[in-house]
């Protein structure tokens, strides 16, 4: 039987809880398709800092060096907010992780569930039936990577610099994974971009206009990130996937996920060249409800599942879990989250809907 | 009898249409207020590149130099969407009229009037009784303005380069402007940066903390743009004055535009230190139902009415238009694209609905 390593990074708040219940679906995964999944767990963010004095420790990275995937829970809380920023959970793990593992590509898709439109702060005609818009965001380049950065000068004469520099084969190969994944679903990329004011966006459009040659089954238009902020709330159906440099994608996949209303439910994956990959839910750490076992484990098990089809080669193991969270969802399980009070809905806690989603399997 | 000299840009699509029901209120306004608006036309967008060439052509920057404030109408349409993105209408003419004229504030209101809540894309629960936000963006700085910014190198060698670049005096003079207003209106700033992220954004948050201890009457906030443009779609209420440097104030401006469904009744204001300022709708040029005296002519006459309140010190005459405008809301007249179908609308034109405000003053 194939074995897979995976570096299990619970993190803080709700993480630990969540990721419970996708190890729980590994295991049973691990059964039905005859794999093994080797877990080692590791710290990360609030628990990095607290055991062993930074978010991202050594031990942690080289447990993910020694892995084929890493499972990412969520990081930050109100315990480490005063830390220098760099220092934070958040920034001061998952920035480190993208650059020395070369997550160049994070996949953020964001989905309404059609059970679940109630959710959206989107009007019913809007929505009307769902959406499902996949935004695909460069992660390990412009403003977030280049230099110079930093604050220069003393007292008011200081100013504060950063850059935001794109080079060709970095945007060709973000470019290519927007136009494969479009091809697998509804064969239109947008491509995000504010060439009107950005040079680098310039580049980013000359660039992805010529990628585009090579999929000609694909449809390619171009969007100025004002007016894409603007068409995701006035009408989020007309995207399929959503092309954007590392700024822009953080804004949109996050505007993009709040429109579902259901952040508790959207995993997303980071990947490198290869199949190496880590994958996370789109939500925070959710301190407010840690240890009450009523966190939704839902996109920690969406992701889970992001992470067989991508680093394992797994589709079809992947495909059952996405079916089996849609088969409960429609059966009524709802943690606290996503509980509506309407008829047919029951209440769940989160070991019972992992119980739910393992017994649909 | 005061004398103001307006430079009047119309511009193109139902820019000229729309302003010349602006016209008509400002005549009226003087009349009641004994004061002379005197309007000197001047090309700009498209009609300055076909008229004169360019899309800002200096008999139109000196006729702005010779005014006390520019009554901005919109510019742009499919007709020079093939030129480069220097010379078209909307960068073409903005960019440079900002830098030259030192436009450094920009007020952008984004407020659902309570008799339009139904043309916003969110739920009656989320929006109920209407919003009122006020974004104010920072507009000759950051990365739209600093050096280095260009495409160096050649074929797939090249790179292309943006620098986003903040200073104490930049900082420090906008964050006055959004805590002078918040005094005004709900006293709540929420200042948007990346904090985590950017260095820029790290010194943004520390010299509006700084400028904040002078305004002890008025909440200080904190929030980074991506979680700012998830919470504008959950919960728009939770904002009063949202600070924004350029790039981020250009996105979360226009999404929270959007937000109230009416982009055809927002005006903004651009203003330099002083009196002088720009006066524009939110609202594009809508080639699409241009010269059919349809368009809706409220974002154009309430831009005006903030001139009178910024460049002309008459905040009387300005109220009393914004409540002409109400009025006449309350009254039912619609033009088509506010127009519901609901009993007690009438359904007007572009002239109709220039009648009726003035009618209403
Ligand atoms: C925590 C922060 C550095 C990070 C980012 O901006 O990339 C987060 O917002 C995200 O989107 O994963
Ligand atoms: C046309 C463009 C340069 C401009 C900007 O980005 O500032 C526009 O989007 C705006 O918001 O006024």
């Amino acid at each position: 039987a194939k074995t897979f390593k995976i570096a299990v990074l619970p993190g803080d708040g709700i993480g630990p809880e969540v990721m419970a219940e996708a190890t729980r679906v590994l295991d049973v995964i691990g059964q039905k398709y005859n794999v093994t999944f080797e877990g080692t767990f590791a710290n990360v963010g609030g628990a990095g800092i607290d055991n062993e004095g930074k978010a991202l420790p050594q031990t942690t990275i080289d447990i993910c060096k020694d892995s084929d995937a890493i499972l990412f829970g969520s990081v930050g809380g109100p315990k480490w907010e005063s830390l220098p920023p760099d220092e934070q959970p958040e920034r001061g793990a998952l920035l480190p992780l993208r650059k020395i593992f070369g997550l160049y590509a994070n996949l953020r898709p964001a989905i309404i569930f059609p059970s679940l439109t109630g959710a959206s702060s989107l009007k019913e005609e809007v929505i009307g039936g769902g959406f499902n818009v996949l935004v695909i965001r460069e992660l390990t380049g412009g403003i977030y990577f280049s230099q110079p950065k930093g604050i220069e000068g003393e007292g008011r004469n200081r100013i504060g610099i950063d850059t935001m520099k794109y080079s060709v084969p970095e945007i060709e190969r973000i470019t290519h994974v927007a136009f494969q994944a479009a091809r697998k679903r509804g064969k239109k990329v947008c491509s995000i971009d504010k060439a009107n004011v950005l040079s680098s966006s310039v580049l980013w459009r000359e660039v992805v206009i010529d990628i585009a040659k090579q999929y000609p089954d694909v449809e390619l238009s171009h969007m100025y990130v004002d007016n894409a902020a603007m068409q995701l709330v006035k009408w989020p159906k007309q995207f399929d996937v959503i092309l954007c440099e590392n700024m822009f994608g953080d804004i949109l996949s996050d505007e993009a996920a709040m429109l579902t209303g259901s952040l508790g439910m959207l995993p997303s994956a980071s990947l490198a060249e290869g199949s190496f990959g880590m994958y996370e839910p789109s939500g925070g750490s959710a301190p407010d409800i840690a240890g009450q076992g009523i966190a939704n484990p839902i996109a920690q098990i969406l992701s889970a599942a992001m992470m067989l089809k991508f680093s394992c080669g797994m589709v079809e193991a992947a495909d059952a879990i996405d079916t089996a969270v849609e088969t409960v969802l429609d059966q009524g399980y709802r943690t606290r989250d996503i509980f509506q009070n309407k008829s047919g809905e029951k209440l769940v806690n989160t070991k019972e809907m992992g119980d739910a989603i393992i017994a649909a399997l």
